[in-house]
């Protein structure tokens, strides 16, 4: 597979980017920001979070833009990432990405989900490079909690020597 | 991991709880309530039945108050653990739980999604002790089959013995 | 499990059916089609495209009848099973069919999709046969990308010599 010949860690590449991946986000209810079975990684449904903070609220296609929506999608994303590096001991744990779902809050009058969705996928191939690409569905829903405008979950593969 | 000193089994907990699993619930159509996978098992969308009846109908923010609309995640879940338990020989062919995703048909102005979750994921918690923990997704969504309040879905982890 | 009596492969079903596997759909944004990780393939979410052209849109239960998006989610599927079979070597690499989600983009009126989902779930069986059943989830979301009426997503086993 192509992707083994790309040797640039994921952390190397984050300083590149000069991002750093933010604190492991608290789960709003009753249940675990990620959690590694059978070598694969769940993460919990990821709000656009910052320091603790919802950085915006509403329906994409109303109140929310659709570029601002990519840019929550990314920092939703990025929130999902460092929840699956908690539980592979840091991002250098995730093999590769597997599947990325992205709910949009929508307008009924919205179909631009996929646009939305690239903000997530986009970041995830910068920070993983060929191994950060994936299946992916992106769905318009009616609602997302606090009224969140984005929502992400991830699938990722754990290295062998994180399990 | 800390889950291995809990020496409590599920059927145990469920007796303890009060709970009897209920029967496997049928589905609504051409698919199977549950399926075993490569050691994990994966459940269709449970919705609140009690002995065939769906007990509520309508969306959650209008006709539905949350803290029902938890009571019918709580419902829809133990029918999700029962799909499960019937296709690794029995709740205690359940290892520990891995993700869950609680669908909630929401009005649109509805965005207390989590709450409602949380009578799912409580739910597991009693039931499995430390095993029961997972990550999750919690989404609002249009509207839900035969007007369900809420749909649930499970992926858990099978014992070793049951594959 | 009876389904390895069943000896017909998907290949030949395909082709008593006449029908065969569409090209690969195209991801509309930044993502594969499908993946393997683990012996397990998760499809991206398809949408029912024929030729290059999404066939319908619309929300079902307004602009679209729910007969139509039973055949536009078996449109949908079919894409599915190509995007799988494109990372296994074909058809037959495919083991068994484990999960299927059916988003339906719906009017909040509109509570038949399961209906609309097993249009996904029959094609499954026909083509897999006994190995074709599977657990599944049925949702009804308030729009989809390019106001597709349905999209699906699948989880499959490859078989053994497929990775």
């Amino acid at each position: 597979m192509n992707e083994e010949l790309d040797e640039t860690s994921a952390s190397v590449r984050l300083g590149e980017l000069g991002l750093a991946l933010p604190a492991v986000p608290t789960p709003v209810a009753a249940y675990l920001p990620a959690l590694l079975s059978s070598g694969q990684v769940f993460t919990a449904g990821q709000l656009p979070f910052v320091d603790g903070t919802l950085v915006e609220v509403g329906k994409v296609g109303a109140e929310v833009g659709p570029e601002r929506a990519a840019e929550l999608a990314r920092i939703a994303v990025l929130n999902a990432v460092s929840a699956a590096a908690s539980v592979v001991g840091g991002v250098d744990g995730i093999r590769r990405v597997v599947k990325l779902v992205v709910y949009v809050a929508s307008d009924p009058s919205f179909t631009g989900q996929a646009a939305v969705a690239n903000g997530a996928s986009e970041l995830l191939q910068q920070v993983f490079g060929p191994r950060g690409t994936h299946a992916r569905s992106a769905v318009g829903v009616a609602v997302l909690p606090l009224n969140s405008p984005v929502e992400v979950e991830l699938i990722v593969e754990a290295s062998a020597a994180s399990f």
